[in-house]
């Protein structure tokens, strides 16, 4: 009935996500995939007041329907609907995950679809977590092959190519073989969407809640029967002609044998990408009193001048696109991963400014864009250099101690460890999903 | 806050769905548009049995939720599955309104969604109408604005363009200003999609309720505060540059001053396209009796053969695309515009094999695609020659007429005089959407 058998990229895609052995998935993938939903819970539940993410609520609230599945402080709603409220409500803050490869965030598009899915079909936490991770490295390959050409037009990979993961990983829990799985994809081929332009508005984060609940979406009306063009990545008329693709078919015939997930990246500071290296060469510089520093030089990829290098931050918002800044709180010790530390007293604090007035920044194009050089020169006349660069491989060991130290920051230390506790031993979704209820008290004011 | 002074054709749609009075829409763009609404009330009705028609229904009323408005053959749901259930309901038999500008199907798109958001807001029936007239005619400027390059890469531009349409129908019934309905743009550019590679599968009619659920979620996101780009159409990343768009504005600036949708086709005959305009010149020729016509030609654009010129028709389904089949059935009194006419009953009729054995088609290059020249030879020697043009302008009492006798064959006399009537006195949409309970008896059993 279904021929793809020439469509090798539908092929690969759907063979992935009905066929893959868990049982295959390398551990240190598992143990990367596991640190990603922690960090997803802890970005999803620092940003659940956050304008955007009550707006959306509101709609889904107020649609009501079926309590399928959990929604980041609201009710129980139909999977769809939860899916595209988490999936915004994730991305509100700009602080989850990002894979370089797929040129976008692959957690905050396959995680709500995997968890509203797995909720409303009330399978165990192995089958959530093993789901979820497929839909990820589905959507890391789906963005390898739509590529820069996609990215460079105006598509927000975070959005298309996360739709497709998050079918996979929906379709994943409803035990799709591989042609139900082929007929979601060529449902999601024909429902994806996302722009770039939204980018600096609500319309960023409401793309990824866009792709969770489409991927929910195609996957549900296949499993009441939607016969649809499996065919729907390639040739004429198929995604990647008409979404601008490289079509390179690499990163999907590749699935189940190179694994991806593990080189995605957390964030670690709340500010802006462009800043993160700089911060991770001052961490590798020695420890110098901030009084004993006379000047620090930056070198960084020119891209981000103008980006990110705001030399004398009025506010919190300011802070976050400002060398002068984060250097300035990373020298006093003012966490630069914790949410509150950027506000107007930290910007407006006279040791902020004036360490910030010591810090100079200048474009160097033999730096990659996730590069930076530091030279810092103590009042002493000595001088100190450091290179950050935040493609350098962190042991799993490390990593596992920043993302558990960022999540403490974000929700506390009890929740965090609570999460962490629950993930590795593959506590049901449902359990998971607790974590999503307000607090007690009043939820933090939101801007 | 918001400037969009410089972006023309988001500027020129925002105000024309705020801004425009509907006192001076022309009287012959509302008499078009009434008959629009009822072709679509009987399309959607005859509709709402097939097999993705109860599929997608399957699955929002399983969601459930508040009973915002009304479903064909379904309960009360939110408006955003409404819009969803009903877009894909309405197309279902692909026999709804064309409009050639626009390159696609304008209401199927914009009217279940401003019906939904007209239930949900408890409107007049006139401030219904006025939002779905307004609703079409902008989706028909969009569809002009992203134009044929735009359908030839593979978009489906009732699904793009009628996303756009669906959003100004539901932001018009908001209320909007236009600085809101620039916001509903923005994020409807975003979210919009649909590709013409579903085409021949249920995806098409899926389609179309995507259209219209993307058109009423934008708007709800608009109302309850989200904030987008408004520039969603133009300029780098802008809905036209990734989505290949012609971007001739003039569709646009001339919002409110030029009326398209007068110009919108209705079908009428339940078979491909590439038929109707064979039909139309078969029935401007004198009467025969079919055993005294000894042969008919039809000369045809040469782009329908190959897609409906199927000489011997074995089936209901081969019949809607053979002229053969259609002009014997048309020939020997049997409807073309019912939906019942294509049965294996007729097509294994001898006195419909036979008729067909005499009908001789060619190509012709000097025909465009909207015409047909038919030549009849009697037994007696005679020859009478027609041409068919489905451009050909009727009067409004002549489609009036087409338009109440087809729906009459697809619903009934008293369901399609109803409509009629409350269409006419501009009843409510909950009174209009009455026509959407199921017949005591059993629904028409589908294939």
């Amino acid at each position: 009935m279904m021929d793809v058998s020439d469509a090798v990229a539908t092929r690969a895609l759907a063979r992935f996500g009905a066929g893959q052995p868990a049982r295959e998935i390398p551990e240190a993938t598992r143990s990367v995939f596991q640190l990603s939903l922690q960090d997803w819970f802890a970005v999803a539940i620092a940003g659940a007041e956050e304008p955007v993410s009550r707006r959306v609520r509101a709609m889904v609230r107020e649609e009501g329907g079926a309590p399928q599945a959990s929604v980041v402080h609201g009710p129980r709603l139909p999977a769809r609907a939860a899916a595209l409220a988490n999936g915004t409500i994730s991305h509100a803050l700009d602080y989850d995950d990002t894979h370089f490869d797929h040129i976008g965030h692959p957690s905050v598009a396959v995680i709500p679809a995997a968890l509203a899915m797995a909720q409303r079909a009330g399978v165990s936490g192995r089958a959530f977590q093993d789901a979820a991770l497929i839909g990820m490295e589905a959507s890391i390959a789906v963005g390898v092959w739509l590529g820069r050409a996609h990215y460079q037009i105006g598509f927000h990979q975070t959005a298309t190519a996360g739709a497709f993961g998050a079918a996979i990983a929906a379709g994943r829990l409803l035990r799709f073989d591989t042609e139900q799985m082929a007929r979601t994809i060529g449902l999601v081929s024909t429902r994806a969407s996302g722009l770039k332009s939204q980018f600096g508005t609500m319309g960023k984060p409401y793309n990824a809640g866009i792709a969770a609940s489409n991927g929910v979406e195609a996957a549900l009306l296949v499993s009441h029967g939607l016969q649809s063009k499996p065919r729907g990545l390639e040739g004429m008329q198929g995604f990647g002609a008409t979404h601008h693709g490289d079509l390179d078919t690499s990163g999907l015939t590749q699935l189940g044998a190179v694994w991806r997930l593990p080189r995605v990246q957390h964030k670690f500071h709340a500010c802006c990408h462009g800043l993160h290296a700089a911060l991770e060469a001052f961490a590798a510089l020695p420890r110098v009193a901030p009084d004993q520093i006379a000047s620090l030089d930056v070198r960084v990829h020119p891209r981000w001048l103008g980006v990110c290098d705001k030399p004398q931050p009025m506010t919190g918002l300011e802070l976050k696109f400002s060398f002068a800044g984060v250097l300035a709180m990373a020298a006093r010790g003012i966490s630069t991963s914790r949410l509150e530390s950027y506000g107007m007293d930290v910007a407006q604090d006279p040791h902020v400014i004036g360490f910030g007035q010591r810090v100079h920044v200048a474009g160097d194009e033999s730096l990659g864009e996730t590069q930076a050089r530091l030279a810092l020169r103590t009042t002493d006349g000595d001088v100190h250099e450091a290179f950050g660069n935040l493609d350098t491989p962190m042991t799993l060991a490390q990593r596992t101690r920043r993302v558990l130290s960022k999540s403490s920051e974000l929700v506390g230390q009890d929740t965090a460890l609570t999460l962490r506790r629950r993930i590795l031993r593959y506590a049901s979704p449902s359990e998971l999903a607790q974590a999503f209820e307000p607090p007690e008290t009043e939820p933090r004011a939101s801007s």
